[in-house]
């Protein structure tokens, strides 16, 4: 087992299942503060910004700073600002968006925007995907912070932000550019944040369409735990196999000690 | 050309481009009743009730009784109270749409459906495709009125109704049935409410991909008049011809003399 510098860790299914914490993620985070190994806590959900995340992560007694919290808003304003700093944007998402695109000095539209971006949106209306629609036949950039088609609740599954997306890409024709996991951007992005090179890092997933493909196409060693979305039976199904594959993180820390 | 005894017409771009009269639809409707042929105005919208579009025909001087006009909603109604009468429906829709289910003595539900219905509804919200979502994961049947992704509009292209059915079906993994043109499925009501055998009538639209595609599924003969959507040059890259080609209605005027 390689001794890795740092680690970026995936929250739902990983750390903690809905409103519980998963067994052993506290004693993780703990042993990673006790031996000074930086980590960031690498999310989709775009709704929420850091400090929610954080006190969220606190109020489960999981140690936890602002500024150890990515969001794929976070991801989705940096890119954004990479490609036209001041660029106008349109969009379609909750507060984790919104204010992550005005902390990058991002101009919020409605009309002549330079890009549509859309997150999920629990108060999304006809209007506003009309609004996206209108804005990208208009020659707007089209970005999406994430891909994930469902958001398990305890009602059962719910629309996610890749089920809203495809409104805008059946109606207008366009492809977005994704953000969140499994893709590049975000994980190249939370590694230049940790200031590790990805040789020396460790992603850990319990997802492994989002998760742990995210830490391969970054070329990230991986780590997946099997307290979440991907059960073991599911892995004979793919070609690529994580580099760890354990039931829960105690047998990591075992290994660590 | 055939001498047909009834027809099956099309509304925007064949009778009217939004609020305008398209020329010799009139006179085209008006000789129809002059030779006593009768005529189903067929249309895709799902919004309205069938008296409201008769209205909208009469307020541009253009003849039309409420039963002559038939919509995707009613198509859809008749198809679920064929398939199971007394059904119970979670829909997500407009009046067209609610009021035709309703005419069915299909009971409205939101939970434990036997079908998830959705058209196009400018007041969609996203607990509205939760429930969606929620009911076809609980095993309801999944029918959409029509697939059009787009609604031509003053403002430009907006969402159509395939745009918001794609959000049920990328978060439930199910596909639809769709009710409205192409579709086999309304033509063969709107045949069996105007009485006569596919042979004898005629299918007259401006559209290829849905009424004159809905027309050849139906196994009807199709007049393409070139007042909307599809353009003669677009028929250069399909293998199936429609019937007649037509720059206007006139064209078909002067031959049923």
């Amino acid at each position: 087992m390689k001794n890795y510098q740092g680690y970026l860790i995936d929250l739902d299914g990983t750390v903690y299942l809905g409103k519980e914490r998963i067994p052993y993620a506290r004693e993780f985070i703990n042993a990673l503060n006790e031996k000074g190994l930086p980590h960031l806590f690498v999310t989709n959900n775009s709704s929420k910004r850091p400090d929610q995340v954080a006190k969220k992560l606190r109020d489960m007694d999981i140690p936890a700073e602002t500024d150890q919290v990515f969001t794929t808003s976070m991801a989705t304003a940096t890119f954004l600002s990479k490609k036209k700093p001041d660029a106008s944007v349109y969009a379609i998402g909750e507060v984790g968006l919104l204010d992550a695109l005005s902390d990058h000095q991002l101009e919020l539209v409605d009309e002549d925007a330079d890009f549509v971006v859309i997150g999920i949106d629990r108060d999304v209306t006809y209007e506003k995907l009309a609004k996206g629609c209108l804005n990208i036949n208009d020659g707007a950039g089209f970005i999406s912070t994430n891909a994930d088609v469902t958001i398990p609740t305890e009602r059962g599954f719910l629309p996610g932000n890749g089920s809203l997306t495809s409104v805008l890409e059946v109606a207008t024709g366009q492809k977005p550019t994704f953000i969140g996991k499994p893709q590049a951007i975000i994980m190249e992005q939370a590694l230049e944040k940790l200031g590790l090179p990805k040789e020396e890092t460790l992603m850990v997933g319990d997802n492994y369409p989002t998760d742990i493909s995210a830490g391969m196409n970054a070329g990230l060693d991986t780590l997946l735990v099997l307290t979440g979305v991907t059960k073991r039976e599911d892995l004979k199904h793919v070609e690529k196999q994580p580099t760890y594959v354990m039931n829960h993180l105690k047998e990591w820390l075992d290994q660590m000690k």
